[in-house]
């Protein structure tokens, strides 16, 4: 018998094996009624960076949960990421024809299927919660308590969206500013995290650990997010560039400047992976992501 | 000590106890971001029948589960119906001004904040069920997966959605008709009268029993509510009437004739009732909430 290497799975191994699970998890475009289910499957496959089911592989993984469990946990975060992507492109909100370089959903199939393509995305993800095999009960109630808080209000990702489409009578405060990505998009990334973490049944103090990583990726994450909005081109973004600015959004680089906003985000990643110290080297996978985040926008 | 005599709750007094946890459960209308969280209020609380909890708290009921639990389970049920209506009624759908008498969601609060209200109450709806207290997490995880499969696609609600949105080339087939009311409304009463059930940890024959009853009463509903959108005034549905024709949705009415229709209502109610022999009395309420759903269409 020869010796065994373990190899360490890269990114795009993560992606293929969370896309294995995504086609086998949503009904074949063939199933009846079949524009929804194509709907579905548009914007789940239109290129995604899977950065959250990544995020939950990688920090449940650190705490030996097995990678299969993982991924399909993983698999639900994407359907719910795909969900408010569809939601936030409708004309009645952001009204983005562009999305990862594609056209949205509600451009290919129209309002009503995109609507209801997000609706079924999202209780498609529970589904697949409770279904998890290979964890007890209490874990699969404890993910889904997780998942479910951080993306509604008054708290959770609906309501940054809420507060992020209110008219702006004045400029935008650094309080509310934090509010809004903190709930939009760092809510969703900070429990990406903590699902892969409490997937492992981790004990208090690792889980704190990786809830101050996930927040503060999460927050770097959005800051990020907004420079490229200003700094990068549309053919760069797969979506149209400048749109904050047009639509009067509320960004870091509006309220901070770019170069602040930027020192901002390098030090939310600093602190991110001083939160691994701990883990030693078993936190390497989610300190080089987190480095990985910011480095566009160097 | 004098003797006590049990009062069996009226209707009344279980839409009291649903309502008065769906006013707990829900932020309140002062809650930032408030727009969002009137607008979830607005549409819970535009004076709907409780259907749907009044059918879980008498299924689990019958079988011996606390009506705490039971009234909880509800709350959620309401919160996932009333989603279904605020999407339901969108321009992109089938563009309702007006529902139980009063201005639509997206009419009061503007497309958008009725579009992420209703995805607000559907997460809800699963975190409230991940909440549950009073019940083993592995009874938790079988409500949350009842439901989800009830209301997603390929077989359920958004399924039934979808299929009556299609464009008709040619009159509807029985088969799709009954595809589309069991998915679109069947699914959900199915599953409320199994979600009472299953939380009181039933067994299996009772469990079979109680679905019998749940599916052929959800048709029963679907068909009752077809006629009175032939028969009734617009006053005294509070919605819309004669929309369904002017829409040439799939209808009994307009594929059976009226009197047909009513005989099979009615058969399907003393089919239900039937399903109830076993539990004797014990199955009162269910068999007269059953009465109850198409003696407006006699």
């Amino acid at each position: 018998m020869s010796a065994t290497v373990q190899v360490r799975p890269s990114l795009d191994d993560l992606r293929t094996l969370v896309d294995r699970d995504l086609d086998y998890l949503l009904p074949a475009s063939n199933v009846y009624p079949e524009s929804i289910h194509r709907a579905m499957r548009h914007s789940i496959f239109a290129g995604g960076k899977r950065l959250r089911p990544i995020l939950c592989i990688e920090s449940g993984g650190l705490l030996g949960a097995p990678i299969g469990l993982l991924a399909r946990v993983g698999a639900a975060l994407e359907m719910i990421h795909t969900y408010s992507l569809i939601h936030d492109d409708l004309p009645a909100l952001d009204n983005d024809d562009l999305r990862r370089g594609k056209p949205t959903c509600h451009v290919v199939f129209g309002e009503a299927i995109a609507i209801l393509a997000g609706d079924a995305l999202l209780t498609l993800a529970f589904r697949v919660l409770s279904e998890l095999q290979g964890a007890p009960p209490e874990r699969l109630v404890q993910i889904i308590r997780e998942l479910a808080s951080a993306i509604g209000t008054p708290e959770g990702m609906i309501a940054g969206q809420v507060a992020d489409l209110e008219p702006r009578r004045q400029p935008v405060t650094p309080h509310v500013l934090e509010f809004i990505h903190r709930a939009k998009t760092g809510g969703l990334l900070r429990a990406s995290v903590r699902s892969g973490a409490l997937a492992a049944n981790p004990n208090g103090e690792d889980l704190s650990r990786l809830t101050t990583y996930g927040e503060k990726v999460g927050l770097a994450f959005q800051i990020a997010d907004d420079l490229l909005d200003v700094l990068g081109t549309s053919a760069q973004l797969g979506k149209t560039a400048g749109k904050d600015k047009r639509q009067s959004k509320a960004t870091y680089p509006s309220l901070y400047g770019i170069e602040e906003s930027r020192r901002i985000a390098r030090q939310l990643v600093d602190e991110a992976c001083a939160a691994l110290d701990p883990f030693a080297a078993r936190g390497d996978p989610l300190r080089e992501i987190a480095r990985l985040l910011i480095e566009r926008t160097a």
